[in-house]
């Protein structure tokens, strides 16, 4: 049987995870794919640390040389994190002719065009399905089974932690402050949970998918991006009660030659698929024009979810070297479709406003959105159970409009006396055809 | 630019489909691929019949050897249908070198073993993504991203025709045989629509998938397999009463050393992903060892959608040829595994009688369960708002036990004299963990 040895830089949580996974299922792996697959080495930069995993101390180095200058070693799995020393560390072992897989979404966010290139000079591939929602196969499916299509649109639910809380937030009627404290407690969120609750992580993976989905080059930070952290359980009470969920979406759509993309929270209408999806779940929602509609459902983080990932790029590169056909005659990522990204693009959008409870005031609001052309597809206006306070809601939903109308709009509604605060502004998401 | 040439068996619904995903997406298939794919020759029979697409005349042949025999083809299409002489003309194709993509999931079904390993002894490829599920990549998931998973389950709704039906009656209250009497007017169910009703298509889709996932040989025909005719509003109410949709599941199973398979409508709970695919949608719900739960949704028929996922694998094939790597190390259908097929397995079931409206009949009943060591979960007596009969419905909801034991449960609750009649047995899928 023929053997594949792999290089692991990192043994986090991923790279345990990883390791498991193929531990586990060592004799499934051999008989679908008369290989013997092996981690024989592992950079680990702290050995005495207790990883609750039995790895033969002789894998360990803490000299990333001993892996990457190794000629023995096919694969390289790169699961240090963050853009550098690991950009550096791929690149490098590609230079030495080796493969290269990885959970990094932030390095291939950043330097996706370098590393694609470089894989390609050196012949050697370049894998990373374990960088977009875990578990779920998302790139292996649009690069390959779904190659034929042409894509209108990929929205995905691409991070756990806000979604978790975001659930928890409708199920309970909780504050979000409330809900992360609990999160937070129970693992789910992070001691600074900056980059998922304010859209970072998701921003990073939408730019992967772009490049896959459409050949656009669009940076992390060219993408509006907004957290959940402004969502109140008013809002999601208010969603609720038109037929509304709220989840954070990143979303790339194109229309003709432009392309526009966002990582916000959104209302997405309760029979859409990416509405059932619950707790720390993530999902891919895509059209494609001979498919059509397509979702894909399953964790998006979890130890053992990415090692099933990052194992079944392994084991395409180690199918591939073993038929001699280990190199891409065109890369995956690419970055030269003739298109213009133009930010956030049209939407339908959800308005909250608290106004004095006097005549005049829904009309003036409604005026304002007429003046640029915005229609008004559905308005609440709710008395307030608290008659000390004269301050009501009033929530809009208003047909498809440029960001840039509407914040003209907003900005006319906020001169109204009566008008005492826009509370929030969120996209609804298309209803379903 | 590398030319692959592709001959295709049958134009009807599938064959327009993959000629027109082929067709519009030309460019696209050509940047992502670096080869220029082309449908040469198509087998029909009736050249004269008007096929709604434009197909240049010289590329028809009424005779299948001016395929199968032709050197330059590289990659036969079968999209005939049936068994045979579907199954006769891919080993033919085979056997001259050709690789082989087919959408004919009776030809697998029954025959999968032979093509597969006529395939290997060939050394070409054989593919059939669209045999399962249309659109959704589901065995390219299965047989490549998730390789080093072993998975527990695979529970699919496999058939967009009677998942149609069964959210129509759902939706509005209406009776099965409104509904399909619609469906068949709508074009959604055939004139005969037992294949689809009956849970036939379902079964050769099963048994596929049980190959795939299990390595096991499970034939259609040895599949429990109950269709959906016996459903009625009564059920799909009740149902939702106790918090379930009724969906047409196909579902295998491993426990240990053992495959229980089956065909039948059964109760999802609502927070289930798959209570969520609605109208004529298919999903394939699995969980692996590493990856644990996926869901995977999209359009189980349709030309373009059928299409897609033909082409998908005719592009997969020709990337292979381009590398000169067109070939399996290990087949993807696998019918090795050290198991045994035990029919339906365990389940937790929906019951329900019509019963006289007399004291101690719930608790005869209770005892039948009792007996066979089956425990009840729910149980529902409600009054008969219809005051000249004296019959009332009674619905139990067991908690898991093996058919047998709940067919002899059944046997002995028949016998009670004040049981009118056992109305309906229904599976109910697990509650999610």
């Amino acid at each position: 049987m023929k053997k594949i040895n792999v290089g692991m830089l990192g043994i986090g949580n991923i790279g345990t995870g990883t390791y498991r996974a193929l531990e586990q299922n060592k004799e499934t792996v051999e008989s679908r794919t008369g290989l013997s697959i092996e981690i024989v080495k592992i950079l680990n930069r702290h050995p005495e640390k207790d990883r609750g995993i039995d790895i033969p101390k002789e894998k360990y180095t803490a000299d990333v040389s001993e892996i990457l200058d190794d000629p023995s070693i096919d694969i390289i799995v790169e699961l240090i994190g963050g853009i550098e020393p690991a950009t550096e560390y791929m690149l490098r072992a590609m230079k030495n002719g080796k493969h290269v897989v990885t959970a990094n979404k932030a390095a291939i966010a950043a330097n996706g065009e370098e590393l694609s290139r470089t894989a390609m000079e050196n012949h050697v591939l370049f894998r990373f399905e374990a960088s977009v929602a875990g578990g779920i196969p998302i790139i292996n499916s649009i690069t390959q089974a779904l190659t034929v299509n042409q894509f209108d649109e990929v929205t995905g639910i691409l991070n756990g932690t806000t979604n978790y809380i975001l659930t928890a937030m409708t199920e309970f009627g909780r504050d979000y402050k409330d809900v992360l404290k609990d999160a937070q407690a129970k693992g789910f969120a992070e001691a600074d949970p900056t980059a998922d609750v304010e859209g970072l992580d998701a921003g990073n993976k939408l730019s992967i998918l772009t490049s896959l989905v459409f050949g656009m080059k669009v940076l992390p930070e060219e993408i509006p991006t907004n957290g959940i952290s402004s969502i109140t359980k008013e809002d999601i009470g208010f969603a609720k009660d038109f037929g509304y969920k709220i989840k954070l979406l990143g979303s790339a759509k194109q229309d003709g030659k432009e392309i526009a993309c966002s990582v916000e929270p959104a209302l997405v209408p309760n029979d859409h698929p990416l509405a059932s999806v619950e707790n720390e779940f993530n999902a891919v929602f895509l059209t494609g024009n001979a498919v059509d509609k397509l979702m894909f459902y399953g964790r998006g983080a979890g130890p053992l979810p990415t090692g099933s990932a990052v194992m079944g790029d392994v084991i395409e590169v180690s199918r591939s070297i073993a038929k001699g056909a280990a190199f891409d005659e065109v890369p995956l990522l690419r970055y030269d479709a003739d298109l213009t990204f133009i930010g956030e693009g049209t939407s339908s959008y959800y308005i909250r406003l608290d106004a004095s409870d006097i005549p005049g005031v829904l009309s003036a609001v409604a005026d304002s959105f007429a003046e640029q052309g915005i229609s008004i597809k559905t308005v609440l206006q709710r008395a307030n159970s608290d008659s000390s306070q004269d301050a009501v809601p009033l929530i809009f939903i208003v047909h498809k409009t440029d960001r840039n109308m509407l914040n003209l709009a907003l900005e006319s509604i906020k001169k109204i006396s009566a008008v005492r605060e826009i509370k929030n502004v969120l996209r609804v998401l298309d209803e379903e055809a």
